[in-house]
């Protein structure tokens, strides 16, 4: 059994971690961290995962953490992130962390859109946890970044349609409509229920951080800078992102073609799920899954494609996707652990 | 492995049935029915299931069903139920009907609240789906009814109550607040989104079919006949139940003496927890799994014990419990299939 | 025109006053306070007023309000409250108080549930601002204490029932459903998106400092203390409460006598409508108005009677009444500025 | 008293005609009319109108409508629109047609999206029902087509930018998110509550008849043939329309720039609010009101313009904006009876 530690285990891909690892046969959770929570048992916390897990959260020290652990998962915010992954690594621990702190390859860019960072000797060994990219270069990872939740819900779609030239590098565009649980459990009027609650909104434009992190992936893809404009939605629900991606055709094609080349693309990959013509994802159907649903559909008068992904932000968004590294790195069987049923309606 | 079929595979408990058996070990699906899309793969109609199971809906008869199965969930609505039930019960499959069809000892109950009753003769021997009621008998039982989703929020509260007498039969009053989708799938102005969004109401005030059955179990336990006043609520969620009990002592009693009680009465019982002293439930706790989470007050002034029940209508109050009556009917261990991540948030 | 002062104008209930008053012909708001956003406009706080109120808040003092406003409304927290009515009531300003503060005429029975109580001097003469039960005595007031939001939809059904002798005064049950707005616009996790959404959950169960200020008012018609059980529930909708009340019959009366006894009651009342025969509320119906709706049945077995009302806790439970009780005292038409239309769907 | 009947008013758009003309000083309501409905009272159909309103449905001929009304709503589906409204325009009566029939200019373009026209003559004469581009013409106009809800959140943050020629025609690219109203008061699966909670998905990707409607408009403008991508998505709220709009500036502009030539360009405008720099509007702020609130930035790098709009899209998006063009055509104020408070939250 892989004895797991979960640093921050009360936020919202805290507790989702917990909630799928208690069920991997694999695993064994030996600790839980919260500062805000040290003391009180996790189900006093989250009384859903009563009579499943009854751990009491501890605020141990890195020594007592890596001592107890094999394998980490931070998630903690950034910032907080890469002031205890170091201390992890030197001891040998596998790290996969959910902040945006280790998925930058270049620390400029991630100190231009997030603060100065504190260890980035450890970026060129991390390893950016989309397994459609690099599993191969996951498996032996002793530093996950796990991706952000926009950026998954962008790239899936993009990435065979870049890999195959089908379309055009500059002009995409990236239209995200998230629910809440995204912006974590902590208190802001932005996630007060009478303040979300029949309303929708555009928030951060041209100035969100999962821009950069979309544009580094596309680029490293394409050869060259790939720029995007990306917008960010805030829908009244908890779970799910939607995010439809417009974009030039590189040259004429089909619908079909199209679809058939990017099924082709994920046939071997057990998250992603393409819809068959004339169908399109919803948010709905991939509730409490780690399932990554594709549609598309191109406009022939104006040579454009219009891609629409649909995740769970906190299972492909972060926590499911986190353990389908963990299962890569420890060479589990991927999909274990993440078959649970989807939750519809 | 059992070969099973689900009768009425297309309604929200047909689709949560084909949900949870898809991961049960010691299952085979083998026949999914639907009059309505019939030739379809179930994963067009819910796409949530694509990549989980690829059956085609059929409408076989009788008589192929019970060739391709051996055990018989039938999730059509009552009436159409009794008209199936026979034919399988002849053929010597085991059955689980999800309807009201077979829930009712005494077919005059059953009449005077429905319809007339097609195979009364087959009442006697069915069982009422209840395993804290009825667990010796459901495991040699032939046909279950398997109970309403209201009555189970009720009578799981009741049960230890009355067991021990700590209340009095007359005056209970049962205040029950349910998602949409024990509506069923069924199109109808009362389940519009826009019809129920930002709305709460009563409906079939004193005159709801589940309050028969409710009495019919609890003066089973009483040994006398007792009645209940009950009143259903609609409120804005898709799954869940919140049932509010009020009943009068039979003699002063503090809270945790009476909760001490409760939890002695459940401590064995795989899907019940009670809540600690103070703590009340909330659907959200117990969404997409199994559970029924109980909690409860006593109020020294007047008497009165205030005891309150969260489910899942479609998990324990329909298809959850369906399959936990099987696993008992088969003697798999009572729990497999069922212990899937609750979904919060 | 009457000048207006709104002390506390950046929570919900301020924020539905300023709403409401911009339309109110006789009125001229001349005060919007808040510590909180002082210097700003209201429109920039509430966007939505953008175009209908362009006023900055402000900090002003106890005399600067006196000087400028010649009405107020208070509409901070209870304690809060009562720090600044004694300067207004001093200056000959007359106040109404949508806190707790002035609601209850015993200062032993405030203290017991709420804190010491620094002006007990000015309860004797403030006035419950109830209009079907105290009109003549709000049309002369100095201050009067706004219902809280659960009395006044507990009240409304119990009144005539109580006032006619057509129920008993023990035993009467009051179990509420609330949506998020009642707790405030202030921060906490019982208010987050998602801990609120899709979930229901009963809350201060049995210690709701609501119940002794309906208790208050129920023992004032009986003529003796009468208890009651009250059970307040959070549901996952901004506005709206549904109360649903249960209680005996004094002696044996069919819904309809009692419904035309309702009816006769509230004959001239502009705010309240009684449901026909067989209609029950529905708190998507009274959203955006000062209506309350009313609707009951008997329960011919047990002698029961289900009285059900829905009101908009913020306009019938708070502001709507506030301006309602303003009109009664200053002799506008008490419709004025109140009919504006329900927003449904 | 302007005499004004409803054909059509027990859908979302009669009802939202209804509930707003009850309180226009102006207008008496004579008849209105449905088919379902036929001989009940309006405030049966909706029990929020009670007292408000206590007409009875009708179902009266061509001739009588045209008798007892001098103006008409026409609020049926499209094709059954142009079936009446020849019938009121020869008995002189005018006419504000809700549904797409008499949107259209060019009637080949109609019957390519919709089906043949069965008074293409009435076409010409007919007046796109925007005031910021027609007022002139609508002052006049015998028939108004009233525009279509997702054209009028895409066409009122173009106008002014197409009008200044800040963007280029081409690659223009529009994505709506509405509420569920929108979809009409129809039974469908797509509008059950627990189809449509919790979830977000693209619909009609493509093929959506509003843009057509768009496009006559833009196309108009820019004088010569405008292509658009168009992109309706469905969100769990009940009302709004969010539009996020994506096009290329035809020169370097800053945001404040651009903003101002917006505001400039609305200053005079009763219903249309910019937003100040660094703001965006949310669905919530406009709710229950005729405001289109817009806002706007430019992305420097990408040389992109982005601009959001929200509105209601039973009031803005269909009834609201048909009250408007009443106001206008009767030389009413032409805010009169749309000065409602909006209803936040």
């Amino acid at each position: 059994m892989l004895r797991v530690a979960i640093v921050g285990s009360t936020g919202y891909t805290g507790f989702e971690l917990t909630r799928l690892l208690v069920g991997h046969p694999e695993v064994e959770i030996s600790i839980l961290t919260s500062r805000q929570y040290a003391g009180d048992p996790i189900s006093e916390v989250f009384p859903s995962l009563r009579g499943r897990i009854e751990s009491r959260l501890r605020t141990p020290s890195v020594e007592e953490v890596a001592e107890e652990a094999d394998f980490i998962f931070i998630a903690v915010p950034h910032k907080t992130a890469m002031e205890v992954v170091p201390g992890f690594h030197q001891r040998g621990r596998r790290v996969i962390d959910l902040s945006a702190d280790f998925r930058f390859r270049d620390p400029h860019v991630y100190e231009k859109h997030y603060q100065p960072h504190t260890c980035p000797e450890l970026l060129e060994d991390a390893v950016y946890g989309l397994p459609e990219l690099y599993r191969d270069r996951i498996k032996g990872a002793q530093i996950v970044g796990n991706p952000g939740c926009y950026p998954i819900g962008a790239l899936l779609p993009l990435l065979p349609l870049i890999k195959r030239e089908v379309i055009k590098h500059g002009g995409i565009i990236i239209d995200s409509k998230s629910g809440v649980s995204g912006a974590g459990r902590e208190l802001s009027l932005d996630t007060h229920f009478c303040e979300v609650n029949e309303g929708v909104k555009a928030y951060k434009v041209l100035e969100h951080r999962h821009c950069p992190e979309i544009e580094q992936e596309l680029s490293g893809l394409a050869g060259h800078h790939v720029s995007v404009i990306f917008t960010p939605h805030l829908i009244p629900m908890s779970r799910g992102i939607l995010t439809t991606i417009y974009c030039d055709l590189a040259q004429e094609e089909g619908t079909e073609t199209v679809l058939k080349w990017v099924e082709d693309f994920y046939r071997e990959e057990p998250f992603v799920r393409v819809c068959p013509l004339g169908k399109f994802p919803n948010t709905l159907d991939v509730r409490g899954s780690n399932f990554c649903d594709i549609g598309l559909k191109v406009d022939h008068q104006g040579g454009k494609l219009i891609a629409i992904s649909a995740i769970d932000n906190l299972m492909r968004g972060a926590s499911g996707q986190a353990i389908q590294n963990m299962n890569i790195m420890c060479a589990f069987p991927e999909k274990m652990g993440l078959e649970v049923p989807n939750l519809y309606p």
